[in-house]
């Protein structure tokens, strides 16, 4: 007899956008897992704040200090890999002992989340639950009030991270778009848009749902874009 | 004064998969409104039930009956734009008398929803609000615990409804897909993705979420397709 693994999609932000299965999952749980970076409360772990008691007990997974090594590397990945590795075995030390886990996910877990790397490592040996949570491409095109795509328009999420040229190849095959991880790659993005002469469709959204969120066309925001931040440009 | 429109994304299925928000809304509302089609109950209704009471008063948006026009000519789209004129007007008379109204969506209401041409119209003269729902490719991916996208994937949603020829040459482009509308676009769907090289990859799943629900490779697959069914390729 095992514990059973619950990955809870959080939403983007607004503890309302939580579902009432992650809430009532949350609500139960003995046990509680969240990854965080060094010094911050962890996103996911903030959203479900009004939902978690003092009685349950935290797996707090802090992501090794990475920023010196060049994310693309292979020491990188493998720093990384390990990591997760050492995360999984916490999990599965609970589950052996019939404790069941949750483990808190920023939007929607399998959507460009972490914790696939977790259910990787513990999918094959354990039950596994996922709750899909509000990713944040659509708690931002909602607040926008932004239909994405209609009728037989296609959508297309690009990673901000590709090159310049990738990003304006693709731009070029898309009708409906949404760019994610926005952050550093800011001029690199809003370049790639102009050159796809999608610039001025392009709408910017930082913090959506969140207590300091902001939405305003992409020619209007001038500032440098922190994480949580992505672009939309409706079909 | 006037009251105001919230348009509730109901989720894919699952009424559990429901947020908090939309749930609060719903249990304070007056008039929640939907559309279905006729003789049936209405898919966005039939997840708010155990959230309703009988003094709360619903209205009823029947589509017209329109399987006899073809769905591509220009009376079709009259008749829907007519349609969606009549649903707006009598939501404007609530919002007119003070009163304020939720309309019920399936899945996330401005992903394909109906719902956006309901906004496109009161928007402009009314308070409007988007409660962003699940969608049904992410209650899909997370039911057949599919990591959809990680790293610099792309992830592209093609609706099933394009012709052979775009279907192929758009799968071509794509890393991470997902087919919407599948229901008698089957066969050209099937074909497509065995040209672009893409049906040994593809997992079918229909009622996501719901009672019924069927997840298997789409090789495995050989019945009639519903409406309510789509298909995922990982990244
Ligand atoms: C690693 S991905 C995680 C995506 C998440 N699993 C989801 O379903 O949306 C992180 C990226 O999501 C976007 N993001 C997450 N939360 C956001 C928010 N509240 N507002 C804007 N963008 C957000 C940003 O582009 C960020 O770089
Ligand atoms: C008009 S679109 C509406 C999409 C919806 N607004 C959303 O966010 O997913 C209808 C299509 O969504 C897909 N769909 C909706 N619910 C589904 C479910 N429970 N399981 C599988 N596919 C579903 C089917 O492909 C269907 O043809």
């Amino acid at each position: 007899m095992s514990g059973h693994l619950y990955i809870l999609g959080m939403g983007p932000g607004d503890p309302e956008l939580v579902t009432r299965k992650a809430e009532r999952i949350l609500r139960y749980i003995s046990f509680y897992a969240y990854f965080a970076k060094k010094g911050e409360v962890g996103h996911a772990r903030k959203i479900a704040d009004d939902m978690i008691v003092s009685t349950q007990q935290e797996l707090r997974f802090e992501y090794p200090i990475t920023t010196e090594i060049p994310h693309k590397t292979n020491e990188y990945k493998q720093a990384l890999s390990l990591f997760y590795d050492e995360c999984a075995d916490i999990i599965e030390q609970h589950l052996k002992n019939n404790q069941d886990v949750a483990l808190l996910c920023e939007g929607d877990p399998l959507f460009y989340g972490s914790a696939m790397y977790i259910l990787e490592r513990l999918q094959p040996s354990y039950s596994t639950h996922i709750v899909p949570g509000i990713s944040a491409m659509s708690g931002c095109w909602s607040n926008a009030q932004l239909p994405i795509v209609k009728y037989e328009q296609t959508l297309t999420v690009l990673p901000a991270t590709l090159s310049s040229e990738e990003l304006v190849t693709k731009l070029c095959y898309c009708n409906a778009v949404v760019i994610m991880k926005i952050g550093r790659n800011l001029s690199k993005v809003k370049q790639a848009l102009q050159e796809a002469n999608m610039y001025d469709k392009a709408i910017y959204i930082e913090r959506g749902t969140q207590v300091q969120e902001k939405i305003m066309p992409l020619s209007e925001f001038t500032g440098i874009a922190p994480y949580f931040s992505l672009i939309l440009i409706a079909g």
